[in-house]
């Protein structure tokens, strides 16, 4: 699939230099390596020459072996030496001082909120040592804290010197008690307006004036003034999102947006979210692992017309000829003053207040705009797929499943032998995956999780946490990957040959409560207007009914060849007011976890769709006198991977939801088959045999 | 049960005063007039000689006859003669152009946002003539508008005259799009800052100040100074609830709350809701129908003293002996220099926003109080009933069950011989409820409605509508009660005789879809943290499977001996915050409405209960390898009264369902049997009989 050129030994940069000025490239030896800076500060994804569009276009094999082997030679240079966890926190309350602050706050996300965050913004991490997804330090002149929430307490024990920080509660411990118990009255609290939404500005000042303590807003980050060796920003090529797979031109979705926004009399729309840039323009990157997005920011103005700002060398002449010039590419160095400029004439501009920065929003306050507080415009159209887009997803799980029912036949072969660890079976299935040829990377890191590894909810392996998968066990698997068609996302607990009779009746009976749950929410119909909130104790009930729960959300929204997680809609306990409508595609995870014994979870991706009032319903519920009255919506399952019969007792199931899976297996029989050798459908016909 | 006096013919206010005199009352018979202008602008209530006690406690016969007889008098002079609507509207239009105001609202509630609004606040109705319970008049100086919402659209069309309002949607048109369009830039509208809540203040403020209008606060309402014949505010006594009843002490709540204030750093907490001053109190009253609280305000103070606003002619000796001297009554004029004198030194004061009129929250503000919004700190223990009011609750629905099943054994007799009519079967529950020493009147008008009209979610029967109740037909009957010990509700779906047998299948099929709705809810055990938002769903699945829905909500709250409707908790498609806690009262009531034809809703009252870990959850899943493992809720039903069993398709229920149903009537049997007579308890055996 790559197009990985055979790697030399680099010759040096004056040969280098030769060869990029016999192909005309423009570019010297010096801006190759400043390329390369922000190419090693990105994820090296599924092709490692993708980097060389960068550099033009199509390139001698000679220039581009050399490339190659230039890039091979930075990424071997041992990173510049890190200063001892004390020194850099005495370095960073030193920078504190000389800006005269009695204390800051050091949070885990970057300019932009996302899950994932580039090295350069990694600061929590660089200062703390703490390589969790979630988590705030905070610094003063003579103390520190870190705050991480549940899942990581004793992962921060092993990562963050005690003697240096004490540990915090994310949620538990309200973070501005902490620093109004730290500070004195008139103490000056400082942050990097960048890094927090202004929701949590307002939130925060609010609290810290109530004790008197003044919270101030830093013009750079200290933090930055004392790393050596901070990374640049990633440096990936932008590409182009076929229309066949976008399914509208970016130009239709931009005329729509901003007719929306002329009609609320609203000038300009500032957009911070890197998912919802590129679905509005039909772009995609490789910036962060795990989602294919660039970096950027952009304004859409109520003409429809749209200032992008991100690096332009990022953009290769095809890029910039699909964006066309109702789209200004410009350095992000220009990003304020183009918020002066919509500003200007107290003009309406509307920002999300839960992922836009305060410096944004400040800046357009001092600027004279009026900011109109409301949700990212392009999160809810992204949310509902189009029929392209759909048509691409239902094309990407059906290759998706059948690359799955291959390892499931591999596994159902190796298990038993109890010599499988977690990392093998990963390694395993991602090849699997990459032979299919729209394969772009895993849409997260996967989640292995062998007897009670599968009991940790975020659990992710490491070669110091593998673990043998011992027969008898059972197994959680949660996998996804990104096609260029499409997302996928899926969970199946996999009992390891044949469970452990001690156990296995009480694993039997836990794997279908939840199995239960997944089927009640795969078969409910519900009116326009419902949210994921309503709709969440149905997964749950079985669980409840026997006094169990599970600690986090149902479903979450899921982008199409973007974020694995992504808003507005979700299938939560936590309220969400956002109706569920047509298109929208959701996980569908409940699950149950016994603490050091096993885990399990059942995950399909769903897809809202309407149901035919008349026939459908009428159809479905056979005796019902007279149909239906309201027009209803379902959820079509995506996702086409067996469930395992193994640990299904049949006896907790109703004669309907064992109808269900009988007619589930069906059709991911009917689906996969063509796609399999002989001996895979012959374990597939077994696999999904009626119960 | 009431002590009333014979009525002999009224001597005069010279015989009057001698007896009063005699009697040592310290009252003139001026007083006594205008007392009894107070009394007769109350509802009469279930006693009409309570008012006696607030001209003297023990009255000579003589005198109590001639107070009666004055009051008959009274009450039958006829009102001031009213203008005509468009007279009425000329003159509020006057007034409005005294005060420079270009439009006013006139909304239907009063100073407590309340849902029953006293003669002297209805000056919607006045204005208008609408009767309905929701709406606004807008009035400028040439257009004026009625909104109101879906229950209203036909009412309003025969009440209001359509040449001088437009009629106009209360939720799906803006209020401020209709100022807005009808006012010109600069405008003044006004609006009385008694009647609308700081919330809603702030919200219609923003929206007309975008368009240059502004909104402007009157001093004194332009429709009181028009209103010839304003009734005075009702006055009825505020007799002490005794403490078997409410199961703690005023002085501990008070010190409960106030502990809680002082721990927030809060100096006081406005109260505007009669029934959490009632609570808080351990008080009663008459001054309005159904709910029996007296209306008034108060301040707790975090010394855990309280002020008490009302008029002190309400109170007689006993009540005041028992308010104690922690409890200040003041009349309602020494409101404002109250709030003043909370309000000094910056003082913090709670209030909470979605019920406080913009007046007090101005009056605190201008005083230089910090005001805390936050919500009624009477709210969430008010609903947490305590195990005395538990007690009371179910001895009144045991009672109230026993009342409705001899009700039932008279309807199952007389309903099919077809001569019933919605008044007559309204008259006679009422009867059998009155023969309990301890009812207090009915909760909420009686929904009573045969065929078509049970299809009106908010029906009220009037001599106009009185619909017949035809053999074959469903009737819905909605009805409950005040009691000293407890506030009932309860909603039976009847079948007058045989089911129509061309429409017997479709009822039966909907009924049973209600039915497993309302089971869903009554099995459903859930762990804390729930809301009734999350588990509102499980009660429409049933019908939703269908394609079938109803238009309200599934839950609401429900006070000990005050109002029906209370919170905060509630079962509801609308998000609700409010987890649900032990002792939480709440109605279970799905239902379907089929316009033109007939309704269905079975309605009992539930009580939020804690399950034992093991005993219960192990018990009734037989079968379960291990118990629960987390601390879960369940509701127990209150109510006590039969289910329909002809009108229950039992092919659409579960094993499960029909157990529940079974066991439900075994307690209901076993519960009312000892309190009736032989017949009506054979008849309650068949009606309980299993499915």
């Amino acid at each position: 699939m790559s197009s990985a050129t055979p790697s030399g030994a680099y010759r040096g940069d004056d040969a280098l230099a030769t060869l990029l000025t016999e192909a005309g490239t423009g570019r010297s030896p010096a801006d190759v390596r400043a390329l390369l800076a922000g190419v090693l500060a990105a994820p090296e994804g599924e092709d490692p020459a993708a980097w060389l569009v960068l550099v033009g276009e199509t390139l001698p094999p000679a220039l581009a072996e050399q490339l190659q082997a230039l890039k091979a030679v930075l990424a071997a240079e041992a990173p510049a030496a890190r200063p001892g966890p004390a020194q850099r926190l005495a370095d960073l309350r030193a920078a504190l001082k000389r800006r005269e602050l009695d204390g800051f706050i050091v949070p885990r996300g970057d300019e932009h909120q996302g899950e994932y965050v580039p090295p350069r913004a990694q600061r929590l991490g660089w200062l703390t040592g703490f390589t969790g997804s979630a988590g705030n330090a905070v610094v003063t002149s003579d103390r520190a804290a870190i705050f991480v929430d549940g899942r990581y307490t004793l992962q921060v024990r092993s990562e963050v010197p005690s003697d240096l920080y004490e540990y915090k509660h994310l949620v538990e411990d309200p973070l501005t008690d902490w620093i109004v118990a730290a500070l004195p009255e008139g103490g000056r609290f400082g942050f990097d307006p960048w890094l927090h939404t202004i929701g949590w500005v307002e939130k925060t000042r609010a609290a810290l004036e109530r004790a008197g303590i003044l919270l101030i807003a830093c013009e750079d980050n200290p933090l930055d003034s004392v790393w050596q060796g901070q990374p640049p920003a990633p440096l990936t090529p932008v590409v182009p999102q076929d229309e066949a797979f976008a399914g509208e031109s970016s130009a239709d979705k931009r005329a729509r947006l901003a007719d929306d926004l002329g009609q609320s009399g609203i000038a300009a729309a500032v957009l911070t979210q890197p998912d919802s840039i590129a679905w509005l323009l039909n772009i995609r990157g490789a910036d962060v692992p795990c989602t294919p997005l660039p970096l950027s920011f952009a304004i859409l103005s109520a003409d429809a017309s749209v200032d992008l700002f991100l690096d332009p060398r990022k953009l290769a002449p095809p890029t910039r000829a699909h964006l066309g010039n109702r789209v200004r590419v410009r350095p992000v160095e220009e990003f304020g003053p183009a918020l002066d400029a919509v500003a200007r004439g107290s003009a309406r501009v509307l920002a999300d207040p839960t992922c836009t920065s305060a410096w944004i929003v400040d800046r357009l306050h001092l600027a004279g705009a009026k900011v109109e507080r409301d949700g990212d415009p392009c999160a809810l159209p992204k949310a509902c797929k189009n029929p392209a887009e759909l048509a691409g997803t239902r094309a990407a799980h059906t290759r998706d499943g059948a690359a799955i029912v291959r390892f499931l036949h591999w596994f159902s072969e190796e298990a038993p032998k109890g010599g499988l660890t977690e990392l093998a079976v990963v390694e395993r299935l991602l090849a699997f995956r990459r032979e299919n040829e729209r394969f772009r990377g895993v849409s997260f890191d996967t989640i292995a999780g062998a007897g009670p590894n599968g009991a940790i909810v975020h659990y992710r392996v490491t070669p110091e946490t593998d673990r043998r998968l011992e027969p008898g066990s059972l197994f959680l698997l949660d996998s996804g990957a990104q096609y260029l068609d499409g997302t996928t996302d899926v969970t199946r607990t996999l009992a390891v040959g044949e469970l452990d009779p001690a156990l296995a009746a009480e694993m039997r009976d836990r794997f279908t409560r939840v199995l239960k749950g997944h089927i009640a929410l795969s078969t409910v119909r519900f009116p326009h207007g419902t949210t994921g909130s309503q709709l969440d104790a149905l997964a749950r009930l079985p669980l409840w009914q026997a006094g169990l729960d599970y600690d986090h959300g149902t479903g979450h929204g899921v982008g199409s060849f973007l974020s694995v997680h992504e808003g507005p809609q979700r299938i939560s306990k936590v309220g969400n007011t956002v109706a569920l409508q047509p298109g929208m595609i959701l996980s569908n995870e409940p699950g149950y976890y016994k603490t050091g014994a096993y885990g399990i979870r059942i995950e399909n991706l769903i897809v809202v769709q309407p149901v035919e009032p008349q026939g459908a319903l009428a159809g479905a519920e056979r005796g019902m006198p007279t149909g239906a009255e309201r027009r209803m919506m379902e959820f079509e399952p995506l996702t086409l991977v067996p469930i395992d019969r193994s640990a299904i007792e049949r006896a907790l199931l109703s004669d309907a939801e064992a109808a269900w899976v009988d007619a589930y297996h069906a059709r991911v029989r009917e689906s996969l088959s063509p796609l399999l050798d002989e001996a895979a459908r012959r374990w597939l016909a077994g696999a999904t045999a009626p119960l």
